[in-house]
């Protein structure tokens, strides 16, 4: 197994948080460049971090910025580490093979624990990641079923040998997954799935016991918390919840982050009950 | 139409070329961090730019080399659009809507005249790059079927309606690209067809008869320049032929994109024979 299950699961033992907090510094709500990001990235960790297991910078908030949008998206990823939080950069890359073992080096590394990872261009293009990932300990989230209403567009579309497109990439993740699978039944290799129709995140559970789900969509895209119980599979790690503008943009960011700590970690505690 | 197409194909014409210069500089051959990565492509584009139309950065490649590798890509933009070079950015992105506007901002602009999209979320991920690319008279070359081998996992499947996921893919690209689609008949909206089998290739120009094709796979990937005539769609500008490492690699760089360059534009030639 890839150290990050591992280290994921403590971290959601010992916090007490299934909580995922998206840095998305939208530069039309927060003003004043790469400086600007990188004050808005480290008050938000202070604030909303106690409450959270893992933040997750959205790459391309930091990219609209330039090079130094990337020097404040590496503060961000080193000011999150150094408050005991999980990192989880989400980048959304694919490529050919030795391409993706650049965006392995770019992304997998320093403060950086795992990072998400778009799989249209097949088991070659995806292989670089998960041997960087077991190689240094990390993990992937590999994109599934995706939270946006166009996402039906191709992901679901219906395949001669039966089922949506998502449910044959989902088998291909669980193998993926399995040769960094832990004797806890956790794989290091997890998948983005949206939390916004529960019988689908019911039915990818049982296509992928063994991946965390990094689940986006809670809130402002219609997923409610209380449909999340399917998602843990029976472990704590099982599911990520990952909430953006719901609170870093509230008026007090902690207590946001608070909420849904404690409305997502008594869906888990129901869903083992 | 947005004016990509048409900056396009004049460029095309003017330089009578279709080769499109990919810069990876990939650091396990060129030494010196990001400050040696500039150099590299500021020396190819002097060299191999005069036989090529555009250049293609790939972003992994400066990714890995963080901040400083992101000011050198910029370098290099800059460098190839003063050498009256098109430049598309080879960055694959896609995500939800609010954030491909980010990336759209991170890449259409400045020197940039187009980039590479992921479509696998669907119409809605990919409507803010086709709205900046209208706005600001630039391109987006969308990824359809891609030439490596593991291209088949997810992208060949099978549907229930008929054909691969690929076309199904086409026929999406094809209404995306329609709104920018001059009276020269060719869209702002490019497809990424890989170049290895010639039959997918013209199934695909049926499907998609507007699209500038970018055609990566050339040279190591088996991919051959003879095979590409149904490519054109009776356009210089509708093919445009990827190639790095059998350039940016070469002992002259100069003479072997010449060499591409002549091979490609006289496939173009007897093709509209």
């Amino acid at each position: 197994m890839s150290a990050f299950a591992g280290r994921l699961a403590a971290a959601v033992a010992a916090r007490e948080s299934q909580v995922v907090l998206g840095l998305d510094p939208d530069p039309a709500r927060v003003p004043g460049g790469a400086a600007g990001a990188r004050e808005f990235c480290r008050r938000l960790i202070a604030e909303a971090g106690p409450a959270c297991v893992a933040v997750k910078p959205q790459l391309a908030y930091f990219e609209a910025l330039g090079a130094e949008g990337w020097a404040a998206y590496e503060d961000a990823c080193r000011a999150a580490a150094d408050a005991g939080l999980v990192v989880i950069a989400d980048a959304k890359r694919g490529d050919i093979g030795q391409t993706t073992r650049m965006y392995a080096d770019a992304f997998l590394r320093g403060p950086v624990d795992a990072m998400t990872v778009n799989p249209m261009m097949g088991g070659d293009a995806v292989a670089p990641f998960l041997e960087a990932a077991a190689d240094r300990g990390r993990g992937v989230f590999v994109l599934v079923r995706t939270s946006n209403p166009g996402a039906a567009d191709l992901e679901d579309l219906e395949l001669a040998a039966g089922g949506p497109w998502h449910e044959a990439l989902a088998r291909l993740v669980a193998a993926w997954g399995a040769p960094l699978t832990g004797p806890e039944g956790l794989s290091s290799v997890g998948a983005v799935v949206g939390a916004t129709v529960p019988e689908r995140i019911a039915r990818l559970r049982a296509l992928m016991p063994d991946q965390p789900f990094l689940l986006p969509g809670v809130g402002a895209q219609g997923g409610r918390p209380a449909d999340l119980g399917p998602a843990f599979g029976g472990r704590a790690a099982g599911a990520l919840v990952a909430a953006s503008r719901s609170i870093i943009f509230a008026d007090d960011p902690g207590r946001a982050a608070e909420a849904l700590r404690e409305e997502v970690w008594a869906v888990w505690g129901a869903s083992a009950a």
